[in-house]
């Protein structure tokens, strides 16, 4: 199955200011990237990027270039008869074998939200059925799907619910990854703190 | 299936407090359990109530009333020779499937991670494994269950995975959930609150 993954690649991660600097944040959304295609890879996927700007770094995988909103560039690789996934590029979690359960879940539309509202991934069957990833996506999409009647069925994954946007989704990399990502972050002196509920992350130097 | 749900009754949620006054949070706190046995009764287990005051309302299953630390309890429910479940009262999102998937998953040790590094839901099927609840328990219990031989597998699960402390946790249940619990929020004027990046929530009135 052809495999989409959006990549936005100008000025990456921003809510990961108070840990990275802007180059770094570069670097780290590329290393999120390289994970995300290999596991798609090893799902049995076939990735292809659409990348917002030209991606300086060989990730042996075809990259379409393409600066318009990511609801419009998603929506021209709909509307055909083969399916199509949408994966997104900050998926650090995601494995071989949630990815296959999303690629085997029946379904017109099958979906794996997002933390916060978000569609992380999605598998399209249907011609009729376009994205809008403006807001709370997952309820929109919902909604695209009911109003095209098509089914629209959900993949119960943590490790695709986590998109790693915010500090504390570090947290989720450190204990439950094992990829470049986790590595990346350990060398960048990213520590698990733990004090009283959830846990945090401290950044030990610079 | 025995299935333990430990419930903590005395000062429950404080980290809604921004949103909930303490007598809401307690009667949050209920509904969320309500929520809970239903769903583990309609996924084949029997629920019993670990709680560490006593329950003022009529929740239809046995209620254990021992105010000693959470690990410690917890300890006591196991050691035996059948499987035993527990399952956190605060998992608003779970549903009959989610729980159905934790109990069918065969391993000596089956768990559910919670973000933030907890473990929201196990299955114990040895009693060699002892749970251990301080700071990122996840690793600790891969910790405890390796050391003792036992093999440990996981749950990949959004629906276990969220634990409704704080009040971003609320976003989810208003997306995902159907039960008492979305209603309460809804009857308590929780609304989503769409901008950039991740929804959040407001009070739009007390």
């Amino acid at each position: 199955m052809r495999v989409a993954v959006p990549f936005g690649g100008r000025s990456p991660k921003s809510r990961l200011a108070p840990l990275f600097d802007a180059d770094e944040r570069r670097e780290f959304a590329l290393v999120m990237l390289r994970d995300v295609l290999d596991a798609i890879d090893r799902a049995g996927g076939d990735p292809v990027v659409l990348a917002d700007t030209a991606v300086d770094v060989d990730v042996d995988v075809p990259v379409i270039v393409d600066d318009r909103p990511l609801t419009e560039v998603v929506n021209d690789e709909l509307g055909g008869d083969e399916p199509v996934a949408i994966v997104m590029a900050d998926l650090a979690l995601a494995t071989p074998e949630a990815l296959t359960r999303l690629f085997e879940t029946a379904g017109d539309v099958v979906a794996a939200p997002g933390l916060g509202g978000g569609t992380n991934a999605l598998v399209v069957r249907t011609p009729s059925f376009t994205v809008d990833y403006h807001g709370a996506s997952i309820a929109d999409h919902r909604a695209i799907a009911a109003d095209a009647g098509a089914s629209f069925v959900e993949v119960d994954s943590m490790r695709l619910a986590v998109d790693v946007d915010e500090p504390t989704d570090l947290v989720e990399v450190l204990l439950h990854s094992q990829g470049r990502t986790r590595d990346w972050i350990e060398e960048h002196g990213v520590r698990l703190e733990r004090g009283r509920g959830r846990v945090s992350v401290t950044r030990e130097c610079r």
